[in-house]
């Protein structure tokens, strides 16, 4: 079976690097946006609508105009576009793993792969160092307080956890949901990747 | 200064035996009932009662009775003995971690070195798993059904938590109190060992 590790995480805390350093140390794959590439292929639906709808927009999910832009069936279409879309995304994240061992990053992959075994990380860090690394990274952030930017990172992970446990029934960050936990307020992350590669090394 | 390491855990998870192991191989001190049998030295308590109290029995902290046994105060003195026995095991708690590296079970440490900053651990398991260590371990816990483990397991967990809410203000499985968190129903002891002493190692 292949070494699949999934990497969910809290917006700002370096997990998407981290998910990207891992895969480059263990010469595996990784995905992350190239899945919603793939979504979109398959559903045949504009790219920006999947990556709406993946990036966890599940407060836009029932807005009837939407709806009937992009059928005329009932008020629930997007309900089913929605789910049609996970299903696809679904199949699509188990054929990666079948394929190779990989890295995916978010996308309910731990869930969605758990007959697959995969190492289950979960990246987290502090309001201050999330701020700070949003600051530091996004130009557009910079343009914004402490306080807007927090706002932002709540908005955004509220919206993740949403999204979590609407496919899986499940807390995103339930502790029992992963094998384990990292800080990055005090975990720099060449620690981070280098315990988790270990792990991976020695879980195979 | 020295490299300290906490480690807090789920009864049964295997938190004890992964500190145990974790002292060995950094060759370092480790603490956990010796801090008791200090702190009975030095308040000069019946080790057991000490020994009672600091095993996080705190449904047990307002019984007149033994308050009345204790001493002829009023009846917050048995709250008043808690709050010294913490007292002292905060002091001693200190001193060991000012004399050499060490890794530190329980006892709150994480909290009361807060200013050494050290690595703080966390071990966890599904409770499946904790019931069977707790089965293979203990003698007295081969007479009872799962649910009666599941019981014992659930009450002291609560606690611990009570107990560790009670002094430090914050809850024991919080995350954020947390640097790492191990769940030891997919990782083994070994691997866990072998993941928190190379952070260590990096985090000197």
């Amino acid at each position: 079976m292949n070494r699949i590790i999934t990497i969910g995480r809290e917006f700002g805390s370096g997990g998407r690097e981290i998910g990207k350093r891992l895969a480059e140390e263990l010469g595996c794959a990784y995905y992350d946006k190239e899945i919603i590439s793939a979504i979109a292929d398959r559903s045949q639906l504009a790219e920006d609508y999947v990556n709406q709808i993946v990036e966890n927009q599940i407060r836009t999910y029932y807005p009837i105009t939407v709806a009937s832009t992009l059928s005329a069936a009932p008020e629930d279409s997007v309900y089913s576009v929605n789910q049609s879309i996970f299903a696809a995304q679904a199949e699509i994240i188990e054929e990666l793993a079948q394929k190779s061992d990989c890295v995916i990053v978010g996308r309910c992959a731990d869930h969605i792969l758990s007959a697959y075994h995969p190492l289950r990380v979960y990246v987290y860090a502090n309001m201050e160092h999330k701020i700070a690394r949003c600051r530091a990274r996004n130009d557009s952030g910079k343009a914004l307080s402490d306080k807007e930017l927090e706002k932002r990172i709540r908005s955004i992970e509220k919206a993740r956890a949403q999204y979590y446990r609407f496919y899986t029934g499940e807390s995103h960050d339930d502790r029992m949901t992963y094998d384990l936990g990292i800080n990055t307020s005090t975990i720099t992350i060449p620690d981070a990747v280098a315990i988790i590669a270990a792990l991976a090394r020695a879980m195979k």
